[in-house]
């Protein structure tokens, strides 16, 4: 964090920079969760050594697809990889081998050097939804999205304490062309928000324009050394490796840029209906796809991801917060932690189309398990609504409420002596209460997690204000954040060099609506 | 189960009993859930010795009061405590050694032998809430709950394939006096339903009716020598045991029925602040409380209790699903299975005064939390909410849905050759698809979990449908669990034998409403 503290403090304008710096005001961000509490192991030593056999077997007899890329066949090739067409076939162990070059945790820099990030070890990151095309609030209803929505969620994000990081995509903005739609939602993260982000994937140029524009903001000395970008490369499952997000996923090895590498997995279309054969395949995906990474860059960033749902066999919908989807969970942090990789999965994830008890039972069920888990990258982590298909303004600030509950669940119990409270219940006694003794006098104010949301109050009191449902209250609440948000400073001069590099690469293109 | 199979199948009438059985329409319930997965222990073996040996230095130093219970007292003394007027200090160990006598497990026997359930071991057995004064529906709102309420949520219980008891004071049946409504209560649990249930606990004498109405129903022989009823003995936290419920646990173990003995805490008021200091008074309590019941009778059964919530420390409303609650309950986890006893915990908490995203996220915090920490005897596993204060009917069948949930997360990962499924992954390849693929085909009838009542329709089936939200999807499903309701056969002598003992026992008291 010094060297980014550094290389900001140094860089860029002078005088106007520190005046925006000292005026701003600041909303407190938590530091990313490092747990102090165990992982939930569902698998046995027995089962992981079975799914590890049996990825390698999938690796050696069945192999995977690198589509349209005969640059990727190449470095395959020279691996010692069985190369026939597309299809990549990898001696037992050697995808393992080649993992074995990328880090077991980095730090992804922020904007704001108190924001940067530690993915990896027993570090949880928390990121809002990512990709929906369709924003849905209490008084518009369901809609397609737009850059004003997105720069809404921006600074949803931005205010939110439990949030360590700005995400990318939040939602589509569909009112911007889709080849530049990339350029203002980089925009949108670097400028209204000092968080952490992510970079397109959308195409290698847009990856190279991420890149390029992290190297304005950052400084391009400091990119060319430091993670600023940490970015979502989706295989094609089953075990397909397309040229789009392989060429993303170079530019950002190349770059030394994190990827995300992730199975994108509807249990039953894209793998099998089974945990262990879902997990099986996932490793295999994985492996293929992080020992490609290092065959780019040796060194390169790179996360274990696993992005895995159900399916609702009588209507062919993907389903949320399920128990397999719980149990594959587990069982890919199991997985990842003995590759020695920072894992991604989980987040807040719901097939409901309101944010009402089903989105928040599907909702907690994965939240819950995610942290559990060993989850180090949570993308989603709120906002998630109907099948991933609409980010919800509602959903958002509700859900990332409960990322406090991970905060705190993740800290472990206080066995200190004032945790053990031996005087307290001396003080107290039999029959007595603990509401004004010594000990709860000088703990209250942080001993419990308190809702920044949710309705606490007296029944009389709740129905004479309306009988709100949290919907209603969640609303008020994006409204007054969204009210209080107050861009953080910026360099004036970055600013301007931001915005004319955009404008000149907006102006190098045609619109382009598909 | 053999035993009450046939005790069931020897007693009461011949024809037409046989005849009742034969014709009765039979409604699936799941078996209680067998673990095989792990517990998740949030404490280290050092910080579980450090509660232990707090909690020894409380029962030692501050002791507990048994409130006007000389006999109580008597007892005591002859173990060898130290009685001090209804202060009772017991040397360090003395409790621990007590609790040996009772056992690790046992099995509730139901009038379906089928339904029998074990507690204890790796056993989880789910009943309803239990004591709300009000209940609400999404036609009638909040009112106070009556009779017809009672029967209802006991037929929803029975109706329900996730829910293995039936439970005890689903909801107070206000409309009947004080004195006077166990009797309807358990005549309800019997006759409605075939699932095991909860006796009375408010005075001795209900204890006593619920034990001779138990007796009519089983038949006398087969509950001297078999537990049938599991009820639940609150501690008056902190430390003191008074006459009313200790009269009743007295009743129960003297019969060798079960108690649940459970400290009844809301963090920051009838316990210290911290989770560490809340484990300890917990641990004291439930030593003591189990110590007693095997003085009353050794080998009685009994269940570890923990009915812990924290606080808002500006409302001072009791809060659900937080946190500390979570680490509580992971702990009093450790601490019972360190005892060798059986643990009851968790439940359908919230504070929300709707069936809202607000329950939805509180509930499964605390279902999922009671499901990885161990616990045995899940009450209040759904229907619960606003703060206990309300049973909801459409709460009900979405928590007893989420139940459905703990069962297939805690049957662990099939590691068999068909859920390997290589095979599959053989057939489909790279690119392909699994939806049609033979392994498929062969699985998908069990391969996920299917809620009964939440939404998996397409967005504009859903929209033209109503737009429902999880509420009105839910008021759907009780209207159609109750008009497809119908009683378990009983042998009409014994429903005339239980109708004559209700009878006589409501005319031989005044009614009183206090």
């Amino acid at each position: 964090m010094t060297e980014a503290r550094t290389a900001r403090r140094t860089r860029g304008g002078g005088g106007a920079a520190r005046r925006a710096e000292r005026t701003a005001v600041r909303f407190e961000t938590a530091k990313f969760i490092e747990r102090n509490i165990p992982n939930f192991e569902v698998l046995d030593e027995e089962a992981l050594q079975v799914i590890e056999h049996n990825a390698e077997t999938v690796l050696e007899e069945i192999g995977v697809n690198f589509v349209e890329n005969p640059a990727a066949l190449d470095l395959w090739r020279a691996a010692g990889a069985d190369v026939d067409g597309e299809r990549v076939r990898l001696p037992r162990g050697l995808a393992r081998e080649l993992c074995k070059t990328a880090p077991s945790q980095f730090v992804q820099h922020a904007r704001d050097p108190a924001k940067s990030v530690t993915i990896g070890g027993n570090s949880l990151v928390l990121a809002p939804v990512y990709g929906p095309p369709f924003v849905r609030d209490i008084n518009g209803g369901r809609r397609y999205a737009t850059m004003a929505d997105f720069e809404k969620f921006v600074k949803l994000a931005y205010m939110s304490k439990w949030l360590h990081h700005s995400g990318g995509t939040i939602c589509e903005p569909t009112d911007i062309p889709v080849n530049k739609r990339h350029l203002d939602m980089l925009m949108a993260h670097m400028t209204l928000s000092d968080k952490p982000f992510m970079g397109s994937v959308t195409e290698p140029s847009r990856a190279q324009d991420s890149v390029d524009m992290a190297g304005i903001l950052f400084g391009k000395e400091f990119v060319a050394d430091n993670t600023v970008m940490t970015s979502l490369i989706n295989i094609n499952s089953p075990l397909t490796f397309d040229a789009t997000m392989m060429g993303a996923l170079e530019v950002y090895a190349r770059n030394m840029q994190a990827a995300i590498i992730s199975p994108f997995i509807v249990g039953g279309a894209m793998a099998p209906v089974s945990v262990a054969g879902t997990l099986t395949q996932v490793l295999a995906e994985v492996l293929a796809g992080v020992a490609y990474s290092q065959l780019v860059r040796p060194g390169a960033p790179v996360i274990f991801g696993a992005f895995v749902t159900s399916i609702d066999m009588n209507s062919g919908a993907p389903t949320f917060g399920t128990p397999e989807a719980s149990h594959i969970t587990y069982g890919a942090g199991q997985l990842a932690r003995r590759l020695g990789l920072p894992y991604r999965s989980a987040g807040s994830f719901c097939g409901s189309k309101l944010p009402d008890a089903q989105a928040a039972y599907e909702t907690s069920n994965s939240l819950n398990m995610g942290l559990l888990s060993g989850v180090n990258f949570m993308l989603h982590a709120c906002g998630w609504l109907e099948g991933g298909l609409v980010a919800s303004f509602e959903k958002f600030v509700l859900d990332a409420d409960q990322l406090g509950v991970l905060h705190r669940l993740a800290a472990g119990v206080d066995m200190s002596e004032n945790g053990q409270a031996m005087d307290a219940i001396r003080e107290v006694g039999p029959g007595g209460h603990y509401l004004g003794c010594a000990h709860t006098q000088a703990n209250f104010k942080t001993a419990f997690w308190r809702s920044d949301v949710l309705d606490y109050k007296p029944f009389e009191t709740w129905d004479e204000e309306g009988a709100r449902d949290s919907q209603s209250l969640a609303a008020v609440r994006v409204d007054k954040l969204l009210a209080d948000y107050q861009a953080p400073a910026l360099d004036p001069e970055i600013d301007a060099a931001l915005r004319a590099f955009v404008a000149e690469r907006k102006a190098s293109m045609p619109d382009a609506f598909s």
